[in-house]
């Protein structure tokens, strides 16, 4: 492969390498052992939900389906597997010519999911599904644990906005994606311009205190920036003295100065402190931004504080304390044979040691009490009961290889999907104590149907 | 940009998009307001360690030199702020001929820090230098916390090999980095194909629980593996009935059977009874891996139990407990002006919150007690005592824009360079509970020169 043909990581051609050895291996194996073409189940679900929260947020969904389409063996990835002998000639084979031709359902992204909610469906042959584990999971464990810090976030936060700021606490790539996924969890803008390229989304940002040491005093730095950047601006206030500085901010923007920005101390005391400060000098419209640091927590406890906006890094793209979000892609069910119509079997590993799953294709649908709150998350194999009919949470994303017409979203409808889903959850979703999940998970028809 | 011609992300040929809304904002202010060209000194260090840990362990440096490489404003990319409105005309111009044209030392990767350990310097102009804050951090943050996890676990593990699995529990591509990091910090091999196509790491793997689901029978999993992957195969041993799954898998690969894999249950009483079995079925030679969320302390735990290989997945990836090194990039000394041969001077926020920094261009050296061993982390500005001269620790990455003959090294060494740094420190280093930095750090000469 000739590297100068590869470019920024805007989207990724093959995905196809994002995998493990194992997959290859298992599918050398079941290629010559005759398995292979079992059409198979798996399922992407969690045990648990992180210790004390009480709910999950489906994100990346919409990176599965670049990641699946474009998930193809070509020339370089063949020889690198050839020549470190990952696999024999026929299984290569094989991959040279894959392409997933199964089905994939999912909980649409931005929804919230609680233990053993099937977030992820994956139908086909053996081989052509368990190719697809740990790109599959790769995605949405990454993503989904980044929106539901944001969803705590974005709770805490109110109406006002959340900046994500984090780029330079995680992977470079990460970060594109934890914007991407801060974004549908209620986050505003961001400043990875990465994340505006590739998706869209606003980016924001004004300086640093570096801008303001390379002059030769703060009031320079100032009209530096307003000069350039209009009083619109948002000056950082804490690079010495804050009162001095709020002082000469508003000397130098005059009382129509956008924002200033503090990044240290007690923001409680000091935002209440440079809210006074601002309004005694006329500049009642200019908004006080704080970063520093925050969380869930700390954006809570500033409810009360004079503050319009927060930004918000390395908590964010960090998942709040909880970077992964423990998903597994488990086979659930596969065909008795590998003859065409073969009925499906349930199947699920059974050892002592915990880890065990529940075998069976699954449905799931969200019962509501009779206020319209859900009260419980109900999950089965076989039929589904009449009144959860329409409350169902599986959506066809992929059939027959091809990304359904209505699986591609923007971002915005997500976002949306993400606070009426948030907003439908009983209102202990949303407080910040730890907790059990805020809806119980109830299994029907166990054992009935696959 | 035609999406198409995007690759693989086995290098990425620009990576200026990996950049905070700031930093431009910042330059088109500083080109505007004449300090653009203001000779500056940026440091990255680390105010503290995460907390309890003992060393920092310097990962992701030839990363870096890749990312400022390649760091250029192409097209689509200044088409993208021009469209945003990013920055104004004359700053895109400037963008459009950027190129790093200073210097860089640092620590070389697979060194140990301590808490203002000057990890890695940037010189060259405030403008040149500014824009390069975000991409080192993420790259710099990311791979020392996962080295530094994966050094605390290396050394738990002794002389046992460890696989990096985590590439399911991260993002695909910081994943990546994550088996880079892993095996400077003494991993031995990867699950991660792209790993070992980028980075040449051995990678291994054999199956999962879904293989033996997907067959009619365990025996019949078994069977079709070592039909086609050999004897020397590892036959997992967990998914029904232990003590029956090693009797069938000894029966069908014989006692020449590589190894078998047992990924839940108590590992520690498990693996005993597995031995035992394994050795009264003759089969003395097969070797035992184990894998299920495993730590530092699991696999400390694990000392005395007949095990032969460690996978580790989730606690690796996400830095066993510390996904990110918290180090930031600071301005600490700039040009009186922006002629040329201005004197530099230190410079530094001031503020009352806390995140203060220290003025200055630093160097750094590691005082060793009588016995060779490490005693203090030196820095200071200024003259290099001599007694420190033969001891210091920044060595020169990038001279005049242009990485230097020595500043890229294969993995293998950087891994070699963290054992001896390792080995270096006073033996509490790797004790695991937690504690205070292994060695302090001491400050000379500051505010005497810059």
């Amino acid at each position: 492969m000739n590297t100068a043909d590869l470019g920024l990581p805007v989207t990724v051609p093959s995905t196809a390498l994002f995998t493990d050895h194992y997959e290859l291996t298992m599918l050398q194996a079941a290629l010559s052992g005759g398995t292979a073409d079992r059409r198979s189940v798996f399922e992407v679900f969690t045990r648990r939900l992180p210790d004390g929260r009480r709910y999950g947020v489906v994100a990346g969904t919409g990176r599965v389906l670049d990641a699946v389409e474009n998930f193809r063996f070509d020339g370089p990835l063949l020889d690198f597997l050839r020549e470190k002998n990952v696999v024999d000639g026929p299984t290569l084979d094989w991959l040279a010519d894959y392409r997933f031709t199964g089905d994939i359902w999912g909980y649409p992204e931005g929804e919230v999911y609680f233990p053993g909610s099937p977030i992820m469906r994956v139908e086909g042959s053996f081989a052509e599904c368990v190719l697809l584990e740990t790109v599959v999971l790769s995605i949405l464990n990454h993503d989904s644990a980044i929106a539901a810090a944001a969803s705590r976030m974005s709770s805490a936060a109110g109406d006002r906005p959340l900046i994500e700021m984090g780029a330079r606490r995680t992977h470079e790539l990460a970060a594109v994606a934890a914007s991407r996924a801060a974004y549908v969890g209620g986050f505003t803008s961001t400043s990875d311009l990465a994340a505006g390229f590739r998706y869209n989304i606003p980016t924001v940002g004004t300086s640093a205190h570096a801008f303001t040491l390379v002059h030769d005093s703060e009031r320079d730095a100032f009209r530096a920036q307003v000069d350039s950047l209009g009083a619109g601006t948002t000056l950082l206030v804490d690079t010495y003295d804050v009162t001095e500085a709020v002082r000469t901010a508003v000397e130098i923007a005059g009382p129509s100065l956008g924002s200033v920005r503090i990044d240290s101390g007690d923001l409680l005391l000091v935002a209440h402190r440079v809210r006074q400060q601002l309004d005694e000098l006329g500049a009642t419209g200019t908004k006080i931004t704080v970063t520093s640091d925050l969380d869930e927590y700390a954006i809570a406890s500033l409810a009360a504080a004079p503050v319009d906006a927060y930004g918000v890094g390395t908590q964010l793209v960090t998942g709040s304390g909880h970077p992964t979000a423990s998903m597994v892609y488990k086979l659930v069910a596969r065909a008795e044979s590998a003859d065409a119509g073969a009925p499906l079997v349930p199947v699920a590993k059974r050892s002592t040691g915990g880890k065990t799953s529940i075998g069976g294709r699954k449905w799931a649908a969200r019962r509501l009490d009779e206020r319209g709150v859900a009260e419980a998350e109900v999950i089965g194999t076989g039929q589904v009961p009449e009144e959860l009919a329409d409350r169902q949470l599986l959506v066809e994303l992929v059939k027959g290889g091809e990304v359904t017409a209505t699986a591609r979203e923007p971002l915005d409808r997500l976002r949306e999907r993400h606070a009426a889903a948030r907003a439908g959850l009983p209102l202990s979703a949303t407080q910040l104590s730890r907790g059990e999940p805020v809806i119980p998970t109830e299994y029907l028809h166990l054992g009935s149907g696959s």
